[in-house]
């Protein structure tokens, strides 16, 4: 394992830990985790997988930001009731979000509307406000975001935005305000899957981003700001619409083989495969599989045969690496099947991450203590005279 | 030391490490550094306090950026040709920063508004754009900052945005902009040597958040919001105008020993004193007190006194704990003396730690390896089978 630092003698009283704080344990936390070796994660005490097939996003939600699942109609609905408002556009992001939509793509678009929806509620730092105050920031940043994204994108596309409707759940609602058609059941039922499979994952990067922020004090808006800001980064949440686009460029079951033989061979990464984290298979990859075979259709029977080819191909050419099929890979096969465009895969992504970040936001102000690490200075030695301009 | 897990038995593979990273290394990095104990901090090869009092800030902005100082007129002028004309306000932003301003503090409303900014350029992600587009993104983002954020204190304040003057430097310009006066030459170099002062200090949050966003290879915006967002904390960067409130408080000079004798005893934190790590003097409030008293004025006299009586008193009551005046204490003063007011004295601050965070977020791209730590799960054991809705 490669450290961080290339020499051996550190100052007293610094530590040295492994390149991108590999392994290195930089909180506690009781939302969730993942078992890397097992192919399984799961939210607070239950399966990540087997709530996304036994409940609606909304139980989830509760989940993560209060503790525990709704046991009756009534909690079910009394947690609906109090999100349900939450998702309106304020007033005066309403009124620049058709400028921030032909200036941004969505994922940028969300990254400024989201600041300024945040600042228009008056979110405040979350170590001054009470328990209370910091939870329905955290229900108004992760209501509003879904129908942030949705006008961001009919906006850029000469379309009126599409209000929020109170008689459909949140995933309905989702592909409700993103097409302006009431989705079929069984895609809102898909989506679902793969919103409830993305809500929290570890410490990923923009996880640990929002804790980051949130440890100095800032407000909700300022942490899931910065958190977007991290998921908009290629090696983060930027891939999901390029395993599709292997799945365009293959286009037919006989030509997977030697393409995907030809590009492992010249050194290029099989994009939808590997993971840092899991060792065996992608426990979401697997679910959303089954997502998308119930849905069914000739772009999931192909994606399915280069699934296997790949595996094959990868375990033959590059023995001992575990290389699987990641989330990525059939959530591009299962979004398309529900009328999600490739541009808008990565702000799904986000519009379901939002709800782990603020539970991981929340939990970060129990502990109130910046995070603050060092570095090693390896330039020239100072101090050198400053010299004057000759 | 307190350290992050509470139990002895990690998995395999996962490291422990001090609470808030607290001496863990987590880059190494030729901007700068922070020697605590010596009382001394430097950028690149040069002391910080040397740079403030020898050069204009755009010298020391290139110095950090470019790796050098400009060492001839002709360097110098290059450079700030190059920067002037990325002051002005991009027209998508500027048709909308009203709204902005009317909901947003100036910190928040920077946030949004530097995300626009540099939605509207287009930034790039930082792992897919040569070098050159990446240092003109960065030139671009600390450039429009000062615009940005004297436009919003302005607006906020019902007077119209004062564009940047070509003639002016940054420091004078900064100042320019804010009140719409040519400042005195004595107030543009105060306020030169506070900026110059603030522009890095090792890995403190923000810039531990730029670094950590900048390894997923977004783009510049979304790392130096992000880096707003941390620095818009309370533990951060949000105390400079506590440490006036306390001369406020204090008024003359003969209630300074009861009054802060009062307020150590119950227990209460003097603001503006102690520091994370620092052990000694801190070297930018001892630069800022000399050129507070080159100002001179009762405000000035008040400050030099109380100092004194606070860090007696502090020795007295806290012995061992090396408590002195930091950064804010005389930051303050020296801002309101130059006629910035309380409400923009972070913000201030941002606009020249926004060099420093560029030149890291630069750095970063250098070694792309996302930053994704670990945490240790200590919530109820899964798997809990999902209970079926009563």
């Amino acid at each position: 394992m490669k450290f961080m630092s290339s020499v051996a003698d550190l100052p007293p009283g610094t530590v040295d830990v492994p390149r991108g704080l590999k392994g290195v344990v930089v909180a506690e936390t009781e939302i969730g985790d993942v078992r890397g070796s097992e192919g399984f994660y799961h939210y607070r005490q239950y399966s990540a997988v087997e709530l996304a097939k036994a409940r609606p996003l909304e139980d989830v939600w509760r989940l993560l930001i209060d503790g525990t699942l709704p046991n009756t109609p009534a909690e079910r609905a009394t947690f609906c009731d109090e999100v349900r408002p939450l998702r309106a556009l304020p007033p005066a992001l309403a009124s620049v979000l058709p400028a921030i939509a032909r200036a941004s793509d969505p994922m940028t678009g969300l990254r400024t509307a989201l600041s300024l929806a945040a600042a228009e509620r008056g979110c405040r730092p979350i170590y001054d406000v009470d328990p209370a105050a910091r939870r329905a920031d955290a229900l108004f940043i992760a209501a509003v975001t879904p129908t942030i994204l949705t006008a961001l994108y009919r906006l850029r596309h000469d379309q009126q935005p599409v209000p929020p409707r109170d008689d459909l759940d949140y995933a309905a609602n989702y592909l409700w305000m993103l097409t302006g058609t009431e989705p079929e059941p069984s895609h809102a039922d898909a989506i679902k899957h793969y919103l409830i499979s993305t809500i929290d994952h570890g410490f990923n990067a923009s996880t640990f981003t929002a804790r980051v922020i949130a440890s100095t004090g800032a407000d909700m808006g300022a942490c899931v700001v910065g958190a977007i800001g991290a998921l908009s980064g290629p090696l983060h949440g930027g891939a999901p619409s390029r395993a599709l686009d292997l799945l365009d460029e293959i286009g037919t079951l006989d030509r997977a083989r030697p393409i995907v033989t030809d590009k492992v061979l010249s050194g290029e990464r099989i994009m939808g495969f590997g993971h840092a984290v899991y060792t065996t298979d992608d426990p979401r990859s697997v679910m959303l599989k089954q997502v998308a075979q119930r849905l069914g259709g000739p772009l999931v029977d192909l994606a399915t045969q280069v699934e296997q080819t790949v595996v094959s191909v990868l375990a033959e050419l590059k023995p001992g690496r575990h290389l699987y099929a990641n989330v990525e890979f059939y959530a591009g096969v299962v979004m398309s099947l529900c009328g999600v465009p490739p541009e808008m895969f990565t702000p799904t992504f986000a519009a379901s991450r939002v709800i782990g970040w603020t539970a991981n936001i929340i939990e970060q102000a129990h502990d109130p203590k910046i995070i603050r690490p060092s570095a090693r200075y390896i330039g020239p030695p100072p101090p050198e005279p400053v010299p004057p301009l000759l």
